[in-house]
């Protein structure tokens, strides 16, 4: 069985599904935590646990150039290196190298770059991409892509789909001879608990599956040609790419602020800023979703790359989507941004300095359970460890509540409560 | 009743006692955790109940500062502020103005200084650092004291010394008057579970003790004439002080590195390079201490301020010392080093990168239960927030449970074991 995917109730386009991996079920639409270098930065993982997270993603860019993917391989794969018995992701290293710009260049064999680390150059096929993805044992394997810029020009993107499809090709063909190299298929790698969450304990997979990726840019036939292309080569779940290039970071000053220094740390030549479209992005983004969304098969699972804030997450899932990521609530508790029934508040703003409530009076995580929203400012403003820990899991907490919200409401048979609770997209 | 000390077993001159504070009880030989900000750096609450500590320390000067503590008083006080119901001690603010060096003016009516913060012009008088520590509502409040520098001249350490016991008067008069003010005072603050572990929940205070502060420098009649006239003063308990003054550091050239960086970091006109004579200062601490011993009240908690080495603490709850505290698991966690049954290791060497092992092979607290070395270097290469996390909670434990075997062995009536099991000290 490469992926059992079980739907257990739908409303309109929107899914309650479970998908069974070797590492423990998922139930969809799932939110997914990036634990970018083996850790979902300042959290332990009994605390991911314990808030319930079933997957989390993992990046091959950084683990392949630190600790390296050879290293993580010997010592028993990703799951264990981490101590991470759930299900795991890898992205293809194909959206980070893209983010290093100047640092990389783009051939049919692949993309060379230097290391943002230590400026070493390396080179990134499809073939290396999967053989990393296996080495490190994720359960979710992503087909090498070109994450397509943008804007873009109309040849440019069709270029761009173009090489991902044939990339997409090698890819499989590399992954499918290879797939039982993971260094958790020698052993039982369901633990009894995980194995009872599954409904079906015996039909759950002994190799990783490849996810294909879907690109086109802006452009919704080329889109759509991409999803039926990428259809017509067979994964067990698809995922849509290239939507969260530019464009999330747009409306919010102080993200756009933090984007700025972040990127200016990593030194390059020049500075571009992008996404600044930023309604017409977004509305962009449903569209390619949408289009994408008819084409792909409803019996697999259907995952959105890189997105995004809680109202866009909950749109998305209604939409029909199963799977998200995005490095938003983890980065942004890390500058102080908490994620609220109420909006999103920066805590070290004065007004929360005697503020004696929790973070979201909505919310029942053990740090809205525990803490005055007075303790976080204190912590954040003067740089204390623990703020980092605290604001992250309660933006955890309250990314992965929604999802759960949205799974209940699937249920019911309900999803307009959510949405209407949601901000406004266009 | 001011502070109820019950002991309960001796071995020697070493005893097993228990303190009974309105925030629950203490089991002496206790080591304390540094909270310098209101938080014990990089580990929430919760899992710092999980290790067992039962009291924790707050420093005035930081908190002055920072929230403020007319602040944390507004709020209900630190215990509330910061989500802690077990016991709180506070410093007095004097070992920090000392270490602000150059920043700092004694006088008789007390220490003026620049906030490392912002530069801003404070006074620390002995009734200012009692109204400070009453506002952040400790259940342990220290007398104001001048830490004298180490080496001192006899006369500076002698002249030093009076000031001490005038502070320690002046302190003693400010708080009696004042110590009811307390913000917890109004309320009940002891929790069902913690009257429970109390052994007798009716006799708990409801009002702060103080401690009085025994100098001298490292001449022996100083430090006895210290010892008489403090204890002529009658406080509920008493600490040596100035012992942790440019020694502990000596020792090592990876903290001796981490102190220099530091301290250049404060942006000082120029350096100084104390503590070179390191096994004599050493023995000069232990000496210190056994001639203090002598002449404290054997019915009263004794404290030593400011250490130490695993190897130390043993020692000196050996000689009969109840209370301890120090920066160094927690500050050394985040600089990598780990304290482990096998002796320290600094987790970023090369020779752990593949290490499968946990941190201690004989410790059970919950990173080695989970984590490997190989786990911990990664993270700690990384700059990995969740290494501080992580190093401190294993660290934290390392010196706790240190102290529960030091307890049970003067249950046992053997303390040996744990003596001869400890690094040599001369």
């Amino acid at each position: 069985m490469t992926l059992p995917f079980t739907i257990e109730s739908q409303t309109g386009p929107a899914r309650l599904a479970r998908i069974s991996t070797a590492h423990g079920p998922v139930e969809t639409p799932s939110f997914m935590p990036v634990g970018t270098a083996g850790t979902v930065k300042a959290v332990p993982q009994g605390i991911l646990e314990d808030l319930g997270a079933q997957i989390i993603l993992g990046n091959t860019y950084h683990l392949y150039l630190r600790p390296g993917h050879e290293l993580v391989r010997n010592l028993g794969g990703l799951h264990k290196f981490m101590s991470w018995d759930r299900a795991l992701l890898t992205d293809s290293g194909g959206f980070q190298v893209f983010s290093l710009s100047e640092l990389r260049k783009v051939k049919e064999e692949g993309v060379s770059f230097r290391s943002h680390l230590d400026g070493t150059s390396h080179l990134f096929t499809p073939e290396r991409s999967m053989e990393i993805q296996i080495a490190l044992g994720a359960d979710i394997v992503m087909a090498f892509d070109e994450c397509t810029e943008h804007p873009a020009e109309r040849e440019r993107a069709r270029a761009s789909m173009e090489m991902t499809l044939r990339w997409a090709k090698r890819s499989k063909d590399y992954f499918e001879a290879h797939k039982h190299e993971v260094p958790w298929n020698s052993v039982p790698a369901l633990s009894a608990e995980n194995a009872e969450g599954m409904g079906h304990p015996t039909a759950y997979p002994t190799a990783p599956a490849l996810f294909g990726i879907i690109q086109g840019g802006m452009y919704p036939d080329l889109r759509r040609e991409s999803a039926e292309r990428t259809v017509e080569l067979d994964f067990p779940g698809y995922a849509i790419g290239g939507l969260s290039v530019g464009e999330s970071r747009a409306m919010y000053p102080d993200l756009r602020r933090e984007s700025a220094e972040r990127t200016v740390e990593l030194d390059f030549p020049g500075y571009a800023i992008g996404g600044l479209s930023v309604g017409e992005s977004r509305a962009k983004t449903m569209e390619m979703i949408a289009v994408v969304l008819e084409i792909l098969p409803k019996d697999k699972p259907r995952y959105v790359m890189g997105v995004g804030y809680p109202e866009e997450i909950v749109q998305y899932a209604a939409m029909g989507v199963d799977m998200m990521d995005c490095v938003l609530p983890t980065r942004a508790a890390r500058h102080g941004l908490l994620f609220t029934s109420e909006g999103r508040i920066n805590i070290k703003n004065a007004r929360y300095a005697q503020d004696q409530g929790p973070a979201d009076p909505k919310c029942a995580c053990r740090v809205c359970a525990r803490y005055t929203r007075a303790y976080l400012r204190h912590l954040f403003v003067s740089a204390e460890p623990l703020a980092g820990v605290l604001n992250t899991v309660h933006n955890l907490a309250y990314y992965l509540d929604t999802m759960r919200s949205v799974r209940h409401a699937i249920t019911l048979g309900d999803l307009s409560g959510m949405l209407s609770g949601s901000v406004s997209l266009t």
